[in-house]
């Protein structure tokens, strides 16, 4: 059952699923056997023995992967954040109905399916510095939406996002919840200048100085973006049916880290996909303890890192689960 | 017409063909109208309008890539160089027959073709420390078949290797061309303990100073194996028909090096898929101005990690090809 208000994900937050130790045991072992020198696939080996605990099996596999779009507008671009208008959000969600996004490309690369989801576009959340965001209502809906977005037979996903000024909103919740400067987690997004990284940095110190509570999902509706919480309202989902997520850049990580502040053991089934070129993301993932697997210097959302980053997953678990042992095939172990 | 001599190899080497800059143009114009901020999709850019030149198209795509492994044994393991014996290279190449290594895994994921090239696996190299690896014409038909391995029809080519003790042949090459001390080259390969890294310094070092020529052909015969030969012959056989190729690790990179030092624009088609945890891959690497897309620790050779990053080339690729530009999608243009 979805839970409806905020108080029902602090109760889901509190108490969540954990890998299973006899899968991850067996994954081990098989990995042992398996015909290549011991550690010779680096990061894969391990990637394979997390995605075994996750789906409960000793050989995973990567079958039907869900790329999950979530897209919403921003009442702080009135202060002057972002280089692109916010009708663009609207004009990218029907891009990604037609298939002509970045993200489109990668999810068919990855044999992905993609679902998008619009959150009230014609309503931005308010503007951050003058009041908070979201209701707590609006809040629990956004999150709600993300939870029920998430299809029950994926086997991995992948939450990405759409929405001009969100990287803003995403520095501001990374600043309440890890300090530092505000300067440290702003960066020029789809392309601000000098004058408007500088407003990004204004904003953000005055959404956080707003305050009048810590607590994550508190700060998640004082300063998010609906896509943001809906983004972790899909990865709480996938939680609790231990389905495996790959976390995309700046954004989608701003929506986990509100997870990990709330239970620090809330992004055990998640994976850092990549570093994206956005200033803060390096800061947030190091925040996270998270190692990405790949740095390209993307830096679009769209999910288009962690789409990327698929079929190496993919990739890690067809190795670990389809290989020959050295018995299977008549091979000296060394 | 399938060179024969080692001096024709020198006349292929002294003409190449180069990559189409009307394609190339075409494709700088079309990424700059694609509906995305400029620059977001990071190295993914440029890895697009690189493929656009080789392919002669400003739409590139991967519909074709081959996998093209070669297989040798080498006699300088008689000094103790590997940490597995040499009956294991008959062994993997019956184990990539039947599917059963990594490389079968990486290559289904990539939907790639994988060929399998055994190099008169009974007649080893000669132990290098003694004598010439192989005689002029040996090599030479080591060149041929790596050349005539090439499908004329793919359109990436990934080639890859097995074979007990090359990391050795491999750092003895890079040593030749590019100094430094023979403990810059060599690593653990399969797993060897310090006595047998030492072994390999001092095997490398005594190959090296028994070349009476630094001519890079001569080179590759003195101290190669044959499946370093071949891999060098398969990638002047894609150079000659246009087809871009990804460098695996470094054994394959040892190749390629052999390549630009005979024209230092011979590796213009390659492109450097990751990097390896072999020790001195960092270094050849950085020899041959190349930086990688992957760096995930791996050290099987095979052409895994090469294989592995097919799918980002080609990801690359559609969304270069397949996005739909701001005019197409109605987009306002930021």
């Amino acid at each position: 059952m979805t839970p409806a208000t905020l108080d029902d994900f602090r109760v889901v937050l509190s108490d969540l699923p954990t890998a299973e130790g006899a899968a991850i045991a067996g994954a081990l072992a098989r990995n042992g056997q398996l015909t290549k020198p011991p550690g010779a696939l680096g990061r894969l080996e391990g990637v394979a023995i997390w995605l075994a605990g996750w789906q409960g099996s000793e050989k995973p596999r990567i079958l039907a992967p869900q790329v999950a779009i979530f897209a919403g507008n921003h009442g702080v671009v009135a202060q002057g954040v972002s280089a692109f208008p916010p009708e663009v959000t609207v004009q990218m969600v029907a891009n990604f109905q037609h298939g002509g996004a970045a993200v489109n490309q990668l999810a068919r690369v990855a044999g992905a399916t993609m679902t998008v989801t619009a959150l009230e576009l014609d309503r931005p959340t308010a503007d951050f510095t003058q009041t908070a965001a979201m209701s707590a209502e609006d809040c629990a809906a956004a999150l709600r939406a993300g939870w029920e977005a998430v299809d029950e037979g994926a086997d991995l996903l992948v939450p990405g996002e759409m929405g001009i000024g969100n990287t803003t909103s995403a520095a501001a919740i990374a600043h309440a919840l890890f300090g530092a400067a505000p300067e440290d987690w702003v960066g020029r997004g789809t392309g601000v200048d000098d004058a408007g990284l500088a407003r990004k940095a204004s904003a953000v110190a005055r959404g956080v100085a707003r305050l009048t509570s810590r607590e994550p999902l508190d700060v998640l509706a004082a300063l998010g973006g609906r896509e943001i919480a809906a983004m972790a309202g899909a990865m709480l989902r996938a939680r609790s049916l231990r389905i495996p997520v790959l976390l995309d850049g700046f954004i989608a990580c701003s929506a986990a880290a509100v997870l990990q502040a709330a239970n620090p053991k809330a992004l055990d089934h998640c994976l850092a996909a990549h570093t994206s070129a956005e200033a803060g993301h390096g800061r947030l993932l190091a925040a996270l303890g998270k190692e990405p697997l790949l740095n390209l210097g993307l830096r679009l959302g769209e999910g288009s890192g962690a789409a990327l980053a698929i079929n190496i997953v993919r990739a890690a678990a067809e190795c670990h689960s389809g290989m020959a042992t050295f018995a299977e095939a008549g091979v000296a172990a060394g």
